[in-house]
């Protein structure tokens, strides 16, 4: 059978299934609207330890456990952890896996690093390299700061395009089909397919409008997704992007518009739902921990539940640096898509 | 066909081919011992652009499109650009999958990144999921020193322990071996197997002294591979390791040999091969480049002309960054490898 589709997009026959779920959120995402899902959320976002960097490593390292405890699993009963996040070197990654002891396969795709990691997961699983592996990233809104932008200290005010990095961590555990499971939280969620994404850059230098970075990267991924498939956008129940914010998924719709592909009805941003507008976050959350929370604590339950049948969830990631903007680069984007789908069987 | 052997490793049932690769290298590597055999010397390591930075991304981007060009094919015949650096966001990587074009996939694996990219396109192709790719990786002593050392402008003294970060980049085309490459470079170099690394960490924190920090990963991931396979390290011809350098290729023997393998007399370390002793690099070379270079331009040649019939190809990286390592924190680290041989069919 052909797994490839058109020149990017993929298909996964054996449907790796995601198992369990686990999403640990800073205090902020906790007052949000979906704080009465996420698994857990911590008062303190530096949970007692030295530095942010810190916190944000042990948060998803707390992620990866729980999404492993819930099904009676522990780190070494993994195949493989594949997973990353936004800081130089991927620290929160890297110091997470030293903690977890299982194999580590080291992601970078910036925000789009939960996509990333779940259609590396799903071949490798689909190819029979893997039996059970777990996907991780995260973010943390003081660590990013500390990256990317400003000292608190400064307390600089944020310009009108500006989205707020997500505290969080999310982690996804996937199975094989003839993994048995016992007591898997979910028995119903398929990855069916996906599309790698290209590098695209439209010449934006302003870091604090990744959106806009962003939102080029999306519409690339999604359109060459639909048309890979041959599918109009209805055909997915939502397709869910990572983090654009409310500016970024205006861009998107525009763009996807611009090439036929109306997504208006169906689109919804991870950025756009995690925060309420009294929570005075501008144009929204983004970071790793974005996408990877909501996808592990919301998204994937509702598909189960059965709100949803299809989804496509296209995580995008800005590949900048803070060198790289330094040295006047723009800020080149890409977007992974992957499908995930409530199986009937 | 089971493809996983014991926890961690990995056979290839395919065989996947390397087909083409390429290397591309700084003043000071071309004037080492493979100075003939590396594919492009630069004379000036700034390329003549703005940045070592900008200098690091154009030379993987040359890499990949010479290792491809030696094959007839451009960047828009690749389902796969797999491949990272060790720069802040992998940015020497991003913006050469900018300017490639090509579906990318990013990686971060710090010096072990080759490796990580050999065997997740090994597995993807294995699974069916690409037919061409081509992994690469880069490092640029000038960008490194700046990012997790001193300003050049400081003129620092090495310790005794230190290494040199290589400039250099190197590109592998891996094949699926259904693809038939007219004029492949190299018609006989297969990937049998690996081992997924995990990350070990003995509490060096001194980042002038890698090898210290890297040995135990290596001695784990290369006993786990035997163990697993069952194997002695004479079943290989050589067990190269990426950069480990003088002092870390010791502490290796030592660990590995308190495991009872005895890699003594197969064992040899790129860090320690791509400088001679008149160059006065103290400990040898390291970063990406060092066995990505090495690997493309010295070590599957030699496959392909018979000085060896199989070789375990161990890269390791350190997951620190500058950070990190400021807050006091130690150096984890990790390997993984690859089984390539040459096919007699």
């Amino acid at each position: 059978m052909n797994k490839k589709i058109g020149k990017s997009s993929l298909v996964f026959p054996s449907k790796p299934k995601i198992v369990s779920t686990a999403a640990f959120v800073g205090p902020k995402e906790g007052e949000g609207p979906f704080g009465a899902v996420f698994d857990r959320i911590c008062k303190d976002d530096t949970l007692g330890l030295d530095s942010f960097e810190q916190a944000e490593s042990r948060m998803l390292e707390s992620a990866v456990r729980l999404a492993l405890d819930k099904i009676g699993k522990t780190p070494s009963d993994l195949d493989l952890f594949l997973g990353g996040d936004l800081l130089s070197q991927i620290i929160a990654a890297g110091f997470a896996a030293r903690e977890l002891g299982s194999p580590f396969l080291g992601m970078y795709g910036a925000c789009s690093t939960m996509a990333e990691s779940l259609l590396i997961a799903a071949m490798l699983t689909d190819g029979g390299f893997a039996k059970l592996s777990v996907c991780g990233a995260s973010s943390h809104f003081s660590s990013s700061e500390r990256e990317f932008r400003y000292p608190l200290e400064m307390g600089t005010q944020s310009p009108p395009t500006a989205q707020r990095t997500v505290t969080g961590a999310g982690a996804a555990a996937v199975a094989a089909r003839d993994r048995r499971i016992e007591g898997a939280v979910f028995d119903n969620i398929v990855i069916t397919g996906g599309t790698i994404g290209r590098v695209c850059d439209y010449g934006i230098t302003d870091a604090s409008n990744m959106g806009a970075a962003m939102a080029p990267a999306a519409a690339s991924t999604i359109c060459a997704h639909l048309a890979d498939n041959g599918l109009e956008p209805v055909y997915y129940d939502r397709i869910i992007t990572g983090d654009l914010g409310s500016f970024g998924s205006d861009m998107l719709c525009e763009l996807c518009g611009s090439r036929g592909f109306d997504i208006r009805g169906v689109h919804s941003d991870c950025g756009k739902l995690i925060y309420s507008s009294s929570q005075k976050v501008v144009c929204g959350g983004s970071g790793c921990g974005c996408c990877a929370s909501m996808l592990s604590s919301v998204l994937i339950p509702e598909i189960s539940r059965g709100s949803w049948k299809r989804v496509l969830f296209a995580a995008t990631g800005a590949l900048l640096s803070p060198l790289s903007s330094l040295q006047g680069e723009s800020i080149p984007s890409i977007a992974h898509a992957v499908v995930i789908e409530r199986s009937e069987a």
